[in-house]
This record gives structure tokens, sequence and C-alpha cells, in this order.
């Protein structure tokens, strides 16, 4: 930041400046595999990005946002992200230079370079996980995306990705996660069944979400609520408020039957109406939320 | 259907024919208003489509199909579509020709031109409905089509969307709901202020989704279980098993201020980690099977 409280007044303005198009090499998986960085951009995900920045700073450890780009218009219409910016690498650009580097049409302007946030399966683990969503060779991005927000949502510890899925750096995964990807730890590249040897190991049950499992997630729930509320002694088919894995497939075929032997368990969310399924999105929603909801339960 | 089982088996193959320009013109609004007509893309869709159709027709109603277009190799994937088209105005096409009358970059081989279906808000009332769920001023195609598949899923009787609403007859809305366009009854162009005023001179409840609400979704599902399986005696805040209608806002800004005013209680999904909040689609589904969960209950 200089004197006038603006991070260098004079703004990046040529479009086709080496280092423009380095940031927007990172729409590509390459660049981004290559440079261990991706994109954040607009102001949520930035502001997301920078706040776990300063965290990290205040705790000691290493930042996660390498520089940031953004119009005046911009921060005079969020002078809270210039206020979480300081202390970072950040420059003006003009709305051209925002436009060139930026995935989106519209890049709201600003845009972030962070460096990679994925942690090992180790460190989650040790954490002591309650809730954990694991996506199997999920392959759209804004499905990766919304699955992640809802899991942060439902106050998931962790979300796993298998080697097969989309990569979650992609921009519009980035975008779909509306900043959830700032928020918890998330293992790229796991390998399900070491993943779910793993789990077992430390008492984490592992429950396949499929439309044509045995369990009704809906009288799931109820045997649950049932024992809680003392309106039954019986044990229910699986203690809802456990430690629980739950993995979820691909959107087209759901998870392969070799995926759904590693479970201990396969659910469904019961369909009342005539609809084939949910979509992944809200089908990961509602189990997520079952867990949440008898892991808070009084 | 001639004798070789094949609808004329002569396909279309001009792609600039006035014919398929007709039908690749449904793409747009002022040709679905003009015509009274929308485009259903893929086996599924189509499928979903030909099956309302031949029920109508078996019951002794106006069918919905008014032609189908499909490539011989869809055919030969799917059978069970061209069993369906039987007594339809079904015709082969090339792929050239499909490519330019649809919307998608792949139609997957089969598109069907389908009148529309939306009913009268008194035709979905006199039904009795006990679910329903009210789109106000959502904007994007997907996000609606997601929230009619959910709506479908839950068994929700019918899905109302107000004028300043996305056209369902959008191709991506139609996309979007997996075929579930076919199943339940759609209400379009209603005025929110009436159709509350409506629902509650019938007894049905009104519930505002909204992330500020003072109501928490997962507190009241845990009342209504302790009441329903007799561990309570207090009345819940909110009876869920009873009809309701819920309102569901824009994907950006929720409610309006008007529109919850208008509800008997504002509800709120409970956030348990740290994301501002769940998607329309996914928070539409959690309200909705907290509802159908209740009024399934034995």
């Amino acid at each position: 930041m200089n004197e006038t409280g603006r991070p260098q007044d004079f703004p990046l303005s040529n479009p086709r400046a080496d280092r423009v198009r380095d940031v927007a090499k990172l729409a590509g998986r390459p660049a981004r595999l290559k440079r261990g960085q991706f994109l954040a951009e607009g102001p949520q995900a930035v502001g997301e990005a920078l706040a776990l920045h300063q965290k990290r700073i205040a705790a000691g450890e290493p930042g996660i946002v390498r520089e940031v780009f953004a119009s005046g218009a911009c921060l005079d219409r969020h002078p809270e992200l210039e206020k979480l910016a300081e202390g970072t690498n950040a420059r003006l650009a003009t709305d051209d230079v925002l436009a060139a580097m930026a995935d989106t049409v519209n890049p709201q302007g600003i845009i972030a370079v962070c460096t990679f946030l994925d942690v090992s399966l180790e460190e989650v683990l040790d954490a002591a996980p309650k809730l954990i969503a694991v996506l199997c060779q999920v392959r759209d991005p804004g499905n990766a995306g919304t699955v992640l927000r809802a899991a942060d949502a439902a106050g998931a510890d962790a979300v796993v990705l298998t080697g097969s899925s989309v990569d979650i750096y992609n921009p519009k995964a980035v975008r779909s996660t509306a900043g959830s990807l700032f928020h918890l730890p998330i293992v790229l590249g796991a390998d399900v069944a070491e993943l779910v040897a793993r789990c077992k190991e430390r008492g984490i049950g592992v429950l396949a979400a499929d439309g044509y499992g045995q369990l009704n997630l809906d009288r799931l729930q109820d045997e649950n609520a049932a024992r809680r509320l003392g309106a039954s002694a019986a044990e229910s088919a699986y203690a809802l408020e456990k430690p629980t894995a739950w993995l979820f497939g691909n959107e087209a075929q759901g998870l392969s039957e070799d995926e759904i032997a590693l479970a201990d368990h396969r659910v469904a969310v019961p369909v009342y109406g005539e609809a084939e399924s949910l979509n992944l999105g809200t089908a990961a929603t509602v189990c997520l939320y079952a867990s949440a909801r008898s892991q808070q339960a009084p």
C-alpha cells in the first residue's frame, strides 16, 4: 500500500503484457499444475482467499495469495477488500487487463493468484474429523463446487476428491464453491480403497450415496431421532451421529459397484415423486445435512 | 409408423429447410410464446414427453407432443422410444438436421416439439395439494430446472413460477429438470400475493425459505419428530406435515421483504460451517425434503 491507500496507483494497462498472459494461463490445468497456483475471481472468492491468507500469516504460516489485481472501481465498491489486501502483492489494473486475465466474461473487477491449498489425507484424519464428503469420479466442475459449498454449509471437516475427479482448481469449480474452497481442508488425488481403509482404521463409518441403496435416508433419520428422543430403544441400522465419510459418485453413472462394495452401507435419498433421481449436488446436500443434524443434535 | 417399424424411412436431410428452422426457433422465447410450443431434447426428456403424451391420449385428453425428429442410430440405441412414438408425428432426421434444430451442441439424436404444459393456479389448488414449490424471481434456467426436479423427487404436487421468474420452457431449464417437467403440474406467471392469499383460504401454510429466517429448519424437524414419536407433547412452531407452499427467492438476493412478509414463517436452513449460504437448488431441496419426510411419516 502507498500513502494514498491504494495498491500502486499506476494501473497495469496492457492486456497483452507477459505478466497478464501468465495470469490468464492459470485458467488451464497445465499452467496450474506447473506453478501450483490457481485463480480466484470476483469480490466474494478473493475476499475469502485474502481472509484465509491473513489468518495464516497471523498464525505464522505461509500465506496463500500471491498476487491481487483489482480495478479502482471495484475497490471503491468493496473497501473491505482493500483492507484485507494490506501487505499482499496487490496492483491496480484496468478493466481490459482484468478481462484478459479472467476466465469469466465478467470478472467483477478483482482477481487473485493463489497457491494450491490441498492437504494430505493424513493431515485430515489426524484432526479427528466427524464428517467428510468424498467425490468419486465427479466430472463437472460446477457439481464439484456445489458439493464443496454444501459440505461447508453442513459443517463438514474436509472434502476429498479422487484422482479421477475434476480439478477443483478449475475456475468454474472455484466459482461454484462461492468461497467455501477457502473454508475447509481439501484432499486431492485420493484412492478410494485406501481412503476407506484409513477411515475404517479410525472408526469412521463409510456410507455410499446410491439411488438403489437398501437403506432409506429418511427412515434412517427417523430411527435415529426415535433413539435420540428415547421413543425407541432399538438400534438404528446406522447411527448418523457417528463420524462418517460419505461417498458420492459420478453425476451420470453414480458410484461404481467396486466403490459401493467398500462402504459399510449404501444409502438412498428416497424419491417420493416420479423423478428418477436427484442431481448430484442436491442429493449430496440432503445426505450431508442428515449427518450434520444428527451430529449437532443436543 | 410404416411397415419397417421406422417413422418414414426417408430422413429429413436439409439443415437449411424452413421446417428445420421453425423447430430451431423454439430455442427463443418469442417463437415459443407465439406458437405455445417448446423443445425437449435427448432420449430422457423426449421419453418422458412421449410417456405423458400417450397417457393423455389414453385418457381421452389432447396429447402434448406435436413432432418428433430422431436419428436412426438413436432409435437403435433406444428402441423403447420408437414404441412410445407410435401414433405421433415422428420423422427420421440426419445428424446435421438434428444439430441445426437443437439448442445443445450434442442433441443426442432426438428432439420433440411439445405444446405448453402449464395449468391454472385454480386447477392446482382444486386438487388439494400438500406440497407446492414457488419460485419467486428465479433468473437462472439451470436453477429453476434443478428446483423443479427436486420438487418432483420430494413428491411435490405442483411448482409455481412467478411472472418475474425465468421461462421454464427455455431449453436449458427443460434440460435441468431431467424429465421432471413432464411429471407434475406447473403454473406460470403467478402473482405471489394472490397465490399466498389463495393458499391461506384453503388452509395451506406458507413458508419463506430465507437464510436470515428466525425458524431453524433442523430444529423444526426435531420438534416435529419429537411430537410425532410421542417424546414431546409440545406444539412445534410449525407442523411440517401440514399442506405447505414453500417460497424460494432469487439466487442472488433471495426473497424480497415484501415476499417474506406474506409468509406465515421465515425458515432458515442452518449453516453449521463457514459457508455464507447454500445455493438455491440445494437449499430448496433440503426444505422440500423436510416437508416430504414429515408428510410421508407413518
